[in-house]
């Protein structure tokens, strides 16, 4: 018989069907058992009401996790779980499992030990509260692309490997190249860049690297980058119009077709106004200082604190959880950030504030050949390293900017989880290198 | 007035549009000049007929990919390319260029000279062969996520820093990991492996890096992976099933939607049969000695001239331009390989030829813990590097399979290529790292 899975069995009830899985969980309630049997989709009950039925489960001592096939009646059952169940059982071992996996895979709620939770991740990743997280984060990479394909981006695909490091010569990892210094890319942004001469418009997930060397809740060292680039815009504005349809397209997206992670995980979807609201560096430091009485007004950052306290007004003033903050100094921007054009010492860039944390940094980028010459001599860089990326704009190119979206850092502050490290499969940190 | 984009100037004779882009050519036929613009989807011919109109390139001097705005009234052309022009000019110059490109961009045939197209990569991408390639390449990303998302498969991102190589301790290259030795990922393999029991179905589009010491026209040392593995499968047949699903839907999405770069490329589809066909590799070896003398009977592997005897009789046999070989001798196998039950020299593996090249390997792999013992054992490879991927088998695992398609082979013999290097935008050899 072939195999259907746990969510198509509702639609054959009075017909018998075979499923096949991992045993989710196995109750003995004196003569009646109870399988819960799961699968890449859900999870459906199958009741063996005699010794027989339950035969092969039990011969091999077998514990959650064997896989099984289970060719059964499907019967309506209203107190079941999902209203099915499965009865007169034909049970076969696919794969025998003995032993009992680290953490109980089938009570709702995850252990705390985050330790225990990433050292096993081969197999806690398997705990529905994990899949539920994995498949948002599938769903917003898959979403993402949607919105940027239909807008007529093209996707691109650029080194990892690459000569020099991107923006800074710190906190990036060095490898050995045959024989030769090599550097993991900290970020796509100078492919990115350069192929915007190509396409115009481009898109690319990929990984990035970062050799920081935090030990936070907030920090990993290899995540996944969700970067755009495009050309032909006025100023940043083009840019954070983009990216605002971006965001509510991915959380639109995640509504509708993750509905039931989303439910598992309790999140509670953020607010996204019409337009998401914006306010200049300089206002922002005037409206901190006006209602919180902290005065960094010619400081050149915000503060984590500073995001809060703005995160907080953007909700109270506007019933938004997001937050433009635009303009920050140029003395704190990479050196290819365009400066605002009537105060030069402001950029033409901005973060996105979600919840009154940093979640995604992007702007205007020089486009004249003759403005890079300048900017990397005000920042005291070499011209060398960066000659070829340089070439594309000695020979045209538009005004253009982008953004990045950290897929981690998202889901992170989506679900609210308590550390990066749970928002992806096997995360990369100062001390973990495995699973 | 908003830009329209070139291909969608046909729509609008009769009217004034505004059009930007590159000065894709300039031709002056004494008094009258002709400029053809070029933006990221195609090129449009503008016709100057006063110097006036044609004053803002003329004062600046502008060459070529000089990025200019210009708005005209669309007049129907039969003779012009495209069937339409633009009249009655008012240019206004975006970014002016002084200095011709290392090559001619707008001559239809690109220069033979390979590494004056790879060092220049980041204007040589521009030329509309170039382009070509590069969106066949985003075409075929594309339509590999959209037959397997069809599928219910899950997209993942699995670590491309790793404790210890792959398949084998060769040809990885290696970083430092904040004091530690580290590798990169020569493939997702063991990750999509254990993501089936996570997920049954997965797909990866992500780098892979191989520390090979090649020079050939045929090796680059960072590639582009499209990787799949599914759980319940019955054998090795389930996954070549999927594999001609998800080759003949590349082609017909490309067919489709990429019709005019496959054109300008002059690539000649494939031929795919209903069901590619396939041959047992001992009876390809057999057949190999009848049709054309060679005994490599009892070889372990297959000759590229194998391969090209055997592409050339799927050919005449069957009219295919693809071939499966099954059952490669495990010996020349990696150590997670399905042996075949009934014959267990040979695997449950098989390479896909596609005119009579080596494109994809695959097959099914071990699902049983002891069976991994055992095969670590017979390879003479440690337990330790493999302790966390062993823990997935412990747990559970349901027969599983897959393959990878390497993204830029695939474009290599698709389009014909003399080299490998031609099908990615900055592809990484022996000596290349940059652009």
């Amino acid at each position: 018989m072939k195999r259907i899975r746990t969510i198509e069995v509702s639609a054959h009830v009075g017909e018998r069907v075979r499923i096949a899985g991992w045993l989710h969980s196995l109750r003995d309630m004196g003569g009646i058992s109870f399988l819960v049997m799961r699968d890449g989709w859900g999870t459906i009950q199958a009741v063996a009401e005699t010794e027989a039925e339950l035969a092969p489960v039990l011969e091999g001592e077998l514990s959650v996790e064997s896989v099984l096939s289970i060719e059964g009646l499907v019967i309506s059952m209203p107190q079941a779980p999902g209203g099915i169940e499965l009865h007169n059982l034909q049970i076969v071992v696919i794969t025998a499992v003995t032993e009992a996996p680290v953490i109980p895979l089938n009570k709702p709620k995850l252990p705390a030990n985050i330790t225990t939770l990433l050292d096993h991740a081969v197999v806690t990743n398997r705990h529905p509260a994990r899949q539920a997280v994995l498949r948002l984060s599938a769903g917003a990479m898959s979403a993402f692309r949607s919105i940027l394909s239909a807008r007529d981006f093209t996707e691109i695909q650029t080194p990892k490997i690459v000569a020099s490091a991107t923006e800074s010569g710190a906190n990036v990892f060095k490898l050995d190249y045959f024989g030769r210094d090599a550097y993991l890319a900290q970020s796509p942004q100078f492919y990115k860049q350069i192929m915007v001469g190509v396409f115009e418009r481009v898109f690319e997930i990929g990984p990035v690297f970062r050799a920081e060397p935090h030990d936070t809740t907030r920090h990993i060292n290899e995540y996944v980058s969700l970067d755009v680039e495009f050309g032909f815009i006025e100023n940043h504005f083009t840019v954070m119009a983009l990216l605002s349809d971006v965001i509510t397209g991915i959380l639109e997206t995640l509504s509708e077709f993750c509905a039931s992670e989303l439910k598992l995980l309790r999140v509670q979807m953020p607010a996204v106004p019409e337009e998401i609201p914006h306010i200049h560096f300089s206002e922002a430091q005037e409206l901190i200082f006006k209602r919180y009485g902290t005065d960094a007004r010619g400081e050149p950052d915000l503060s984590p604190q500073d995001e809060r306290w703005l995160g907080e007004w953007a909700q109270q003033e506007f019933g938004s959880d997001f937050l433009f903050i635009t303009g920050y100094p140029m003395r704190k921007r990479p050196f290819y950030t365009h400066p605002d054009p009537d105060r030069p010492e402001y950029s033409n860039s901005f973060d996105l504030l979600f919840r009154g944390t940093e979640l995604v940094t992007g702007g205007q980028r020089l486009h004249l050949y003759q403005d890079y010459l300048a900017a990397l001599e005000k920042a005291h860089l070499p011209i060398e390293p960066f000659e070829t990326y340089l070439e594309a704009f000695r020979h045209g190119m538009p005004p253009h900017g982008g953004f990045a979206i950290g897929l981690e850092r998202l889901l992170m502050q989506l679900t609210g989880a308590p550390n990066i490290r749970l928002t992806t499969a096997f995360p990369r940190d100062l001390v973990r290198l495995t699973p």
